[in-house]
């Protein structure tokens, strides 16, 4: 397990200079000072780079080239960044990435801003990537830098009803499983699938290769957040660098919760509401009724329910990648469909 | 005088209906609820709509169809809708249109969020314009489509680049005329510049035109900011909606003030600071002081700079227009460079 996990760390390392480079050069003439500095700030805290990644492994894999894809890379990381820095207003989370978050640093103003400054970069990359692209038919060109807009737009819509959904979930604890996968498809799975399918399409795939790369993203996407609801609750402090089970004590609603509160009978159900309702009143319920919470869920399978769909949508989005030529990245895919499961964070 | 008010108002009126039907189209199926009201809210609150105008009206008048351009202009106004809901959070200011500003209704959070879905809702519109270009040459479409999101990427960057620069003028009033200059480019120019080059680009109009209707727009987008400046200093309270003068008594910095501060003697620059300051501070400075600064604007001739300034603008903005054929389009065209100086509010 560990082995997966130095061996993905060392395939992202290898790509983030080159992500960075890109970015960096992107931002470097934003003006004022405090707007180009609040922008940067995030994208050089050390994000792991996954989505990025992504994009420059499915085009690579579909025989693309480098420079056909890292604009677009850059450009999805971007997204990703400004949604982060958006979030964290919203949520009011005054730390990211182990620093104080951007409103935190600069005052919302400036972060709002820069959370829409990146939101334009990100377009203007993709929009640039066109005479990077490996094809000597400009019309192709233009059509794969549509298509991959057309992706990231449709992403970003999905990013904001996401995110509306989660906040509309606070304190409501009467969500179907239904709507709360649909809520992290759109708030975490699109970007993610967006990512994916855009380097297939740079890379120059067919219809039936994009189609089955978007999938590959949204699956993983998807087995992320729930591997995310699930390692709260069985991994450690030292690994996890919060306590466990600080969904619980929060009162936050994670796949484990609706499944539980499904299956529980109407004590237990009781019960669990109870429990939540005070973590979300206090935002930190005692450990005592966190550790009774977790029990409740043991006894209604609802971990193993939430680890089950985690294993079987990385099963799924193995299998979707052996429509791919072998190649080295496509193993890579492959290991970084093992790694959204076998990290401890 | 009122004639063109009338006269602008009536076509600005015509193209408004479908506008608003094309804008409610793209934002129907938003979802949840709470962020589909809270982005339609501020579009349906009565905005001029002049931006997306101006796109159709330079669209027809290089030859172009209403359906070519009509997916570009409701996105520019998407725009500066997703403009409007983030300054009003940035600047506090709570009323909008006659209507509590987003965040006063919804919330801050609720508000960022439908700013963002508008600004990605934006170009999902531009990209989806693709089939609708007068063109039987499909390069020639994605081609037009590529160079309407550069231009209105590049003018979203602007955007924040420009209220940043606002923002950071608040209480410093040691700006030169060329950094005032660059920030209400930046801030209101560009986006009515990216609004009438999408409509020579959509319309097939040859490269000297686009550069020339780009022209046109940051001119007239220029003469409006500098003649909002003037109007509150030369107007009637009726006709403004406000007191004659509010920007003096908020410490606002304009033209006027930039150009009074340079001419002004050691003894009138120090007063008319001392009255910006106190202005800037209480937020509405008493009525005598902004009478006082007013006179000190007049002894230097400042008020008319500003004045003379809007009306090259306005001069060079209509020249630039000789270049299109004769037209009903290119005639109104004129009415609206007209309107922007005779417009009481």
């Amino acid at each position: 397990m560990s082995n997966i996990n130095e061996d993905v760390g060392k395939v992202l390392g290898q790509y983030s200079k080159d992500i960075h480079k890109e970015i960096g050069n992107t931002l470097s003439n934003i003006g004022p000072e405090d707007l180009r500095e609040a922008s940067i700030y995030l994208t050089e805290a050390g994000g792991k780079m996954l989505r990025p990644a992504l994009t420059v492994l499915i085009c690579e894999a579909v025989g693309g080239t480098f420079s056909s894809c890292i604009k677009a890379a850059a450009a999805i990381e971007l997204i990703h960044t400004f949604s982060l820095i958006h979030d964290d207003i919203m949520d009011k989370d005054d730390m990211r990435r182990g620093k104080p978050s951007v409103h935190k640093v600069w005052g919302e103003p400036v972060a709002i801003l820069a959370g829409d400054t990146l939101f334009s970069k990100a377009y203007e990359l993709v929009i640039n990537s066109k005479n990077e692209i490996d094809s000597s038919n400009p019309e192709e060109c233009l059509n794969r830098v549509n298509r991959t807009l057309s992706t990231v737009a449709d992403a970003c819509v999905k990013i904001c009803e996401g995110q509306a959904q989660d906040m509309g979930f606070e304190g409501n604890f009467d969500v179907s499983e239904e709507e709360y996968m649909e809520m992290i498809f759109k708030k975490t799975a699109a970007l993610i699938a967006a990512a994916t399918e855009s380097g297939a399409i740079m890379g120059g795939a067919n219809e039936k290769i994009v189609s089955d790369m978007y999938d590959y993203g949204k699956l993983i996407g998807l087995a992320f957040q729930i591997q995310d609801d699930y390692l709260d609750l069985v991994s450690d402090e030292d690994s996890l660098g919060k306590p466990v089970g600080s969904d619980i004590a929060e009162g936050k609603m994670t796949i484990i919760v609706v499944n539980a509160l499904n299956r529980a009978n109407p004590e237990d159900k009781k019960r669990i509401l109870e429990i939540l309702r005070m973590g979300n009143e206090s935002g930190n319920c005692d450990q005592v009724y966190v550790d009774e919470a977790i029990s409740l869920f043991e006894k209604y399978g609802s971990i193993q329910y939430a680890q089950n769909i985690a294993l079987a949508n990385v099963k799924k989005a193995k299998q979707l990648l052996e429509i791919l030529p072998e190649s080295e990245a496509k193993h890579t895919l492959s290991l970084v469909a093992d790694f959204v499961l076998y990290r401890q964070n």
